[in-house]
């Protein structure tokens, strides 16, 4: 089978250009009139290449038949100096050939497919020509491998969806989908005048026409929307309309699966999952009412959920390349540093879930390129550094951020140290030792500058003398073991368990801690959490998981932020990390070697009666049950081992392994 | 009167993407046939900004009305924080006021045109929110200043042409334009069978059905063309077709003129003027039948013959920003080395000639963003050093080039010296002192390194051992001024009149030759060149200048090059040289400081009896004549001096000055 292939990135630039440009807000204008408005991105939104040129030198030993398509304006398929135009037909004979594609489009990107048996196209064309990036290999993706398909047509599938419910109330018709859903929305029986509709992810906000963030014009007897995001549709001052949806989303199969004896967690792992479902898109979104753009520390998370739900490969491949952008980089990712250094260690996740060794070298050159915009950033030791234009992010919290952040550099070391991983993978020993001394040398400063002994705790600032502690770098401490047990055990003590220290209230941040908390076995924590958190947002009739959460706010307090009424995302995608906390812990597998080659498989009842599920791998899923007198595990795949306090079982593919305990 | 405002450079990437994906060539299929086919561009072809967001803000003193228009797909114009969409009216009252106009298009490139007085847009907004080039002005042309242009769409005018004759010949139909055209072609009377039409700049190449450079795939009973350039036009195997053509072409008009007793030279005059028009294009193009692409050395020529003719600005500031291309950079202009050292140099005639200093600041940060790209690329000690991916041009001629070439460090020190120019003139200091000290270096080590005492010449490479001589180097000596007088005289006799130093056979070499042989005086040598080298074209019935010539050549041997029957382009903008050399130094206008604040008008008959002409400077036309008994300057512009001789005359703005010989 072959691919669509182009320029690497163009695919993710041109899909990226457009949705960062979908955003929109309302505004109300003179008279009262109220109107949804583009909103501009906050970044540099980088466009595709509108040339392209991709070659392949082989031999073959048999005769192929080569049949050339492409989408664009015009082409060349250049077969050993000959150049064919689109659609032609070419039979190479045995021996070494060599296949040039070039080609350009004004609009949209250019691509190319060739039927053929060596020669099909696929990743193992590369850049060729004048160009700056020559050698690196095609882009591609595994959505469009026919020649019918568009790669500038994002395959989406679409259903159509009725409201649940319809009523009349303030001289309008609301109408209710009974869980927020994104879609294009059709409007019958209008009267033909202009008029704004309310979209609310709650009633209220639906209702409050006057300050809901998102809106329609809509004008005549029949109107058809973008896409939106929404759960009621409010149409004022009119009643006798008609709707319905088509709600649009990626058909991805959750291969993940979770059931315990727990309703509530049972329903939030679902409420988790169609969060995730609604912000997959042609990458992963932060949410998908506000913003629906690419945010690069809501992806780091989103990519991991997706291993113990979709297994989606290319949808992490083309969330990394979207926030990649184009060359050349001047600012971070988002124009958030942290961002920028989860960018980098998000494909070592990538590559330890996966075993994609293919993605690892496609990327590293944009890797390296990224390294060199940071490095000259930092400073004169190699530590963050804070400069002007950076958005120093970590969370939505306080912080004593003004100088070079403890939590920046667990990243930048973090950062570091995948780097030597790839630089390894792909044999260029230098960065590999490079990297490597950097990453030690930042751990060992931050243990030695941040550290304070009177805290018990890594500050936020070594240098501005207000030793302030937040949970943020002492989370990374642990998650990415940069101190030794003795602090760990103090940081436990001293900010994790301290409720005199900030709380987070993020779910961004909450996966953070938790991962951590999980890690070092204090998994109450985090089913306590799951109850007083996640699971206050479901009592409260959450039908995906919220951007924020205060348990102390009430009403529509809850649906503020950034100074809007209803500017909170109510489906934002980093909030389903129970699924990756309770996949990776509680159903316990996590792979030892890339791919999953090994892997352990380490259940945990936690709070639980029971509980039993399903994890994804590249060659199979993994069942596990366990419960209070016995643990079945079944798996697809070779190379797993059961652990079960200080036991260990091999797990043999194809066969149940049932322990009893 | 407002301009279309765009992110800078988006409007020349725009066009300079299509022109750049415009040029076709002839290839022959199985069976013999012929068909048309795209021929992809050397170099990499950058693409605009699809989003843009321009900003100004400035306090008024009474209101105004601001009108809003935009070619966007989705645009706001935010004022004062509130957004308004497009066709919007919005009155500023008296005070501080902040515009931004932010906007996206898929498809082309985003402009904005605001009617307003302060806040009308123009050059004054500048990149804004957070865009790396934020601060720099913004892109405008003089070709879009009503609401009613589209600059998506270049400003081309079109006249209707018809053949001069037509006769039946081998079976099929040949026309003649009787001259160099380039257009639209539209054939009548087919007989709507799929047929390969062929072109020609020479009558040969039209009949030449298996071999020419130019042809149209040709079906149906009916067929127009994309524009094209050819004089002859030869339908094969059919007659009673019909053509006509709609030439397209830029309407500069021709401000510089010169006659003279030699109707020889007044005619080549009239046709490089006419080859200058049809290669004056979205900018200078090197040839308007085969590549229809812009070099920067040739560029750089086409600019200096532009101060002379059209002093059209507008399409030197094109020209400089379509060679520039987008970020980052990573080869060289047109991956030559020498042409990105002479697009720095390009700059500065413009600045003297133009006195634009709005220009030079536009470009500034453009240029040292190239100068990050060249440093690092130098030798240890900054000199030139040739780099793997390097395309050392120089001219078409043998030289001993595998090492630091002596013309690409005569250029590297030009392009020093005036990058010190546009340092000083922004206020750089730091720059100008760089780039001062850079020069001088340069100029002595060349001067150490590459001249020969045996030769008495400047050698190519001074580390080869070869010790091979060309004319390049010592003619940029000479023209440059980067040697002593001795050395000048030296070179003049032991290389330029030194009928064993391999001779000149482009015209683009014999501009900077030309140009040397008169700054010292030596008139002759052009004069004879004139009738010897383009007289002989002129001669032999060209309508238009070639690439090269070669007078030992006969017949179709003139259209040969690169290994081509017909590759040889022959109506090629390098060759256009003698209106520039006429009006410098026969007519003798050369401004004296930028913008022609001051200048000088040295006439010189030179070989004629008698020369007359125009030289056009930015606010007025400049009249020279003299022959034997008098010489006459009518100026309509202060700031002259005539000298004749020994003596100096101010020319009074206005007034006839009348000086008897």
């Amino acid at each position: 089978m072959a691919n669509w292939i182009w320029h690497p990135g163009s695919f993710e630039l041109y899909h990226s250009m457009l949705l960062h440009n979908r955003r929109t807000t309302t505004r109300t204008y003179e008279g009262g009139t109220r109107k949804s408005i583009y909103y501009y991105p906050m970044w540099r939104i980088d466009g595709p290449r509108h040339n392209a040129i991709l070659e392949k030198k082989a031999t073959i030993n048999k005769p192929e038949v080569l049949k050339f398509y492409t989408n664009t304006d015009t082409a060349n398929m250049v077969v050993d100096g000959k150049a064919y135009p689109r659609d032609s037909e070419v039979r190479l004979e045995a021996g070494e050939h060599t296949v040039v594609l070039q080609g350009y489009k004004k609009l949209g990107f250019p691509t190319f497919y060739v039927e053929g048996d060596t020669f099909k196209t696929d990743r193992t064309y590369v850049v060729g020509g004048a160009d700056d990036k020559a050698g690196r290999h095609a882009g591609y993706s595994d959505y469009y491998t026919e020649p019918s398909h568009s790669p500038e047509v994002f395959r989406f599938c679409y259903e159509r969806m009725y409201p649940v419910s319809k009523k009349e109330i303030n001289g309008g018709t609301l109408f209710d989908f009974g869980k927020e859903v994104f879609g294009k929305i059709t409007l019958d029986n209008l009267d033909g005048k202009d008029r704004f509709v309310a979209l609310g992810e709650s009633m209220e906000e639906a209702l409050d026409v006057e300050f809901c963030q998102i809106g329609l014009n809509v004008s005549g007897d029949y109107f058809l929307s973008e896409p939106v995001a929404f759960r009621y549709i409010f149409v004022p001052e009119l009643t006798g309309v008609e709707t319905f949806v088509a709600f649009e989303f990626l058909p991805l199969e959750n291969r993940g699966s979770f059931e315990c004896d727990n309703e509530l967690v049972n329903k939030l792992w679902d409420v988790c999952a169609y969060t995730m479902l609604l912000n997959s898109r042609e990458g992963f979104f932060d949410g998908i009412k506000r913003d629906r753009w690419v945010w690069a520390g809501d992806a780091y998370q989103t990519n991991l959920v997706n291993y113990y739900l979709a297994f989606d490969k290319d949808i992490v491949r083309r969330t990394v390349r979207i926030l990649r952008g184009a060359d050349p980089i001047t600012k971070h990712i988002n124009t958030i540093c942290d961002y920028t250094f989860l960018w980098i260690a998000s494909v070592w996740d990538y590559y330890l879930y996966t075993g994609d060794e293919d993605f690892v070298r496609d990327i590293y050159p944009e890797i390296l390129d990224m390294w060199a915009f940071i490095e000259p950033r930092l400073d004169t030791d190699g530590m963050y550094k804070r400069q002007p234009d950076d958005w120093v992010f970590i969370d939505w919290s306080t912080f004593d951020s003004n100088g070079p952040m403890c939590a920046e550099n667990m990243l930048l070391a973090r950062a570091y140290e995948v780097t030597e991983k790839y630089a390894t993978l792909v044999g260029d020993d230098k960065w590999a030792e490079h990297a490597r001394v950097r990453h030690e040398y930042i751990v060992s400063e931050i243990n030695k500058r941040y550290w304070s002994e009177e805290k018990c705790a890594f500050v936020d600032d070594y240098k501005s003398g207000r030793n302030n502690v937040t949970r943020h770098a002492n989370i990374f401490a642990i998650l990415f073991d940069y101190t030794s047990e003795e602090r760990k055990e103090k940081i436990i003590k001293n900010v994790i368990l301290n409720d005199k220290i900030t709380k987070i209230t993020t779910p961004y941040f909450e996966f953070y801690e938790l991962d951590a908390m999980c890690k070092i076995g204090n998994y109450e924590y985090m089913t306590n959490m799951l109850d007083s958190y996640w699971g206050e947002m479901i009592r409260l009739g959450a039908t995906t998981i919220w951007e924020e959460f205060d348990p102390t706010k009430k009403g529509i307090e809850h649906y503020e932020m950034y100074g809007g009424k209803y500017e909170k995302s109510l489906c934002h995608a980093w909030g389903a990390s129970p699924i990756y906390l309770l996949g990776k812990y509680a159903l316990g597998v996590i792979p030892t070697d890339v791919g999953y080659k090994r892997y352990e498989v380490k259940p945990n009842t936690m709070t639980f009666g029971k509980i039993s599920g399903k994890v994804p791998t590249p060659n199979g899923d993994i069942f596990v049950s366990i419960d209070k007198e016995k643990c079945e595990v079944v798996s697809e795949i070779d190379g797993g081992t059961l652990i079960l306090g200080d036991k260990k079982y091999p797990i043999i593919k194809g066969e149940k392994l049932t322990i009893k305990l």
